[in-house]
């Protein structure tokens, strides 16, 4: 069993209107010091791979294809080998 | 300036219906290894801090007060100074 840590953000070129939001908030509660926010998803997929070059394959896969959307995001990942 | 790196995850207790539902897209899709997907916020969030201390309690106080719900979820970060 493997366990892909995936990190998927926005590219630096797109507006980031929730961090906006949030940065807003954070100032309104006295967080002046906050000059950006940035928010992306952070997701933990199991996977009941053969090997962790076949998961890796498959996180490479489902990020192309469902996970990240490749005109405005970026993604990342790491896999490890769980019990 | 100090980067401060920040992930949100649900508690293990918590249902993730988020999650259920890109499991249950990622198995139409064929990647039926799939066993669990649990998905979290990664916030980015530059301080214009004093010091790596005062970042970091600055940043413990802005999970607490804002970005995380202790009821149900958990929060961890990473601090580092940027140029």
């Amino acid at each position: 069993m493997f366990k892909a840590t995936i990190f998927v953000t926005l590219k630096d070129s797109v507006l980031d209107p929730q961090g906006v939001a949030v940065k807003g908030s954070l100032h309104s509660l006295g967080f002046v010091q906050v000059q950006d926010v940035r928010i992306g998803k952070r997701l933990e997929v199991l996977l009941d791979s053969e090997s962790r070059e076949q998961a890796e394959e498959q996180v490479q896969a489902m990020c192309e294809k469902l996970l990240a959307n490749p005109v405005i995001e970026n993604f990342a990942y790491e896999v490890e080998e769980v019990a």
